[in-house]
């Protein structure tokens, strides 16, 4: 039978020996789990980030999928070591809130504490617990050698991340930036939800700090012509401001976190652009 | 019965969700399936990158290997996507070049659209579809439940990119640099056959638009002093420019593209350092 | 029976074709090795660093791992390639030092030179014997087709790499930076057994090349306030210096190989922040 697969989301990085490390007790517990990175470029410590990342990822995994996550700047702390059980698979990590806008975006059934020691190794380091406790664990979990249960008492509250509520009136929208991916394509929080609640129109005025820009509605980057700015519905479900082959973030001054307002304008003659 | 590989050849970056999600849509359709990452750091958007990396690291690979590669500024737009069968195995990927390098090399049997939806995602998104088109295909081609005929209609006149051709005279070649490694080292399009025909020697003299360089004609990097320029065939088989323990292509100002006249002269005293 | 892992240690980058490469020959050989990147970001050139990484991931592995790691300045020259035979598993790569930190750190049996053409790929380039000798070595080993006394001739002396020893006059201890982790933290050559010998505080006087700083002795990043400077056994077992959620090595102005001099200094007060 096989084993389940293991994601790994971590500030790591690639240089150091700590992913490594990571495997090699995964694979001395569990030999035959799978193990996906889903990043270790997490920027150090942003919790919020890696929360995001794991979210978008997760989705898209096969059922019992056992997801490791470390951003874990308070490690050897008070915060509790946790596993979070959902209908869909398992999450583990720090009680951060680095786990839970993954977990919650399925059902979660429980959560608890990891502090049975027949799971973890022996002495624990204060400095990676990633190590020490989360790759055993999640070892456990993926050949069912441990349920969860069995890693100790229930957590009652454990830490959610809020972020940013979109504020709608009519065709108006204020959101945040939730995320700058590498090609340098926005990620707002306003849902594709918002807009149907909402009506949507064929361009949009997008205003930042920085500015007010003018953005054409369309579905696929190369709608607009290169290096032209294009609003739309990325992958993952979010309005998304973009640039065909160029990097909206830089153009556009836009950072995560920062507010966004968009005003989506009907326009008849381009609504074939408009996502279905 | 062990899946095929398949191999991963992107721009997307190590650090946003999207390599994981490609893994994760192949592990739920083929979870025996092995992914081996050939490269994600492709500058973005550069198709001729993706494609010359490709076309070097594909030989290496199993017999019915199949090569999903994602360099695709036009994505969603008209380009198609397309797989092309070979004798040695399976490209994936869109039809703006980035698979024909690699594919040409080995024999092409058949180029196919993809447009069956069975082997799709649904919906497909029309900003990810290395994730809502290719990974499926490629998991289902691995797994043997496609095969390349099922995926949609033949396509007669695959997009192929043109190399800049090798201008010989006598012992004078006229090429362009196809790539710089991440160690600085410069790769020429002038390859061991050029060279094998029109003969060679011990000493190069390089020109380019920079300067003019005498360069040793060696076999090792190391066959030079630390920090002396030593031109070579490379590991792949092309005339390669590099430092002993140093950067050419800093060095000499070389960069992707650029042409370099290379003209070999023979020396009695030192034939045992030429390439055999 | 599944293959053993082989564990994969290099200065590639992630971006050229070449780890890729080295992967490709290892499957075509032994299609059921399990493959474990280490690092492939090892600064080029630079055999201490990547002996530090390997030593440092290598005891984590399951028994009868076998250890790829190629850091090669001297590719295609006269060091010879080898590989080491501990009681736990094997070693494989260049007789330049970057394998013996980790071998010796396990009980080494045999190192026997790499010369059987059997064992690897014909014609062996000069340039890139990680894909032409060490990756079919490793895969014959992790398959078990080849013993380590079929490779070659017993080597009697491979390198070994000298790193600077711990000067200790009671509370007062000279070593050197090791390592300089992508947080930032710096890793010393003073370890927990150099400390359990001469007793320790629950501060410590730091000196470097460019000042003297007061820091607190504890046992979690966690356990000083954000941005302050903190000592604490790391977790492979060496004294580090961190700064909770900032960057130590700027800071403190340090890099690998400076040197360090620390005094600790008991406190009656603070006694549980030690390690124990």
């Amino acid at each position: 039978m096989q084993s389940r697969i293991v994601t790994l989301t971590t500030d790591f990085g690639l240089r150091d020996p700590y992913v490594a490390e990571v495997k090699a007790v995964i694979a001395r517990i569990s030999p035959r789990t799978r193990v996906i990175d889903i990043t270790h470029e997490v920027e150090k410590f942003n919790i919020r980030m890696g929360a995001f990342i794991l979210a978008e990822a997760a989705p898209f995994f096969p059922r019992g999928t056992v997801h490791l996550a470390v951003v874990d700047p308070g490690v050897g702390g008070q915060r509790k070591p946790i596993a979070v059980q959902t209908t869909k698979g398992v999450f583990v990590g720090p009680d951060n809130g680095v786990l839970m806008n993954a977990a919650r975006s399925q059902k979660i059934q429980a959560v608890h504490e990891i502090a049975n020691p027949r799971f973890t190794l022996a002495p624990i380091s204060k400095t990676f617990q990633g190590r020490d406790i989360f790759a055993p664990v999640a070892a456990h979990l993926a050949k069912k050698t441990a349920s969860i249960r069995e890693l100790g008492p229930k957590v009652v509250h454990p830490l959610n991340l809020s972020f940013a509520k979109v504020n709608k009136r009519g065709n108006r929208f204020r959101g945040e930036v939730l995320y700058v991916d590498g090609f340098g394509n926005v990620v707002t929080s306003i849902s594709r939800e918002d807009l149907s609640q909402n009506g949507q129109g064929a361009t949009a005025k997008l205003k930042t700090a920085s500015g007010i820009y003018n953005l054409t509605f369309r579905e696929a980057y190369s709608d607009v012509p290169d290096g032209e700015p294009v609003a739309l519905i990325g992958s993952h479900g979010y309005v998304e401001l973009a640039i065909n082959q160029g990097n909206a973030a830089k153009n556009l001054n836009l950072k995560t976190g920062e507010k966004v307002n968009m005003e989506f304008c009907p326009s008849s003659s381009t609504l074939s652009g408009n996502p279905s």
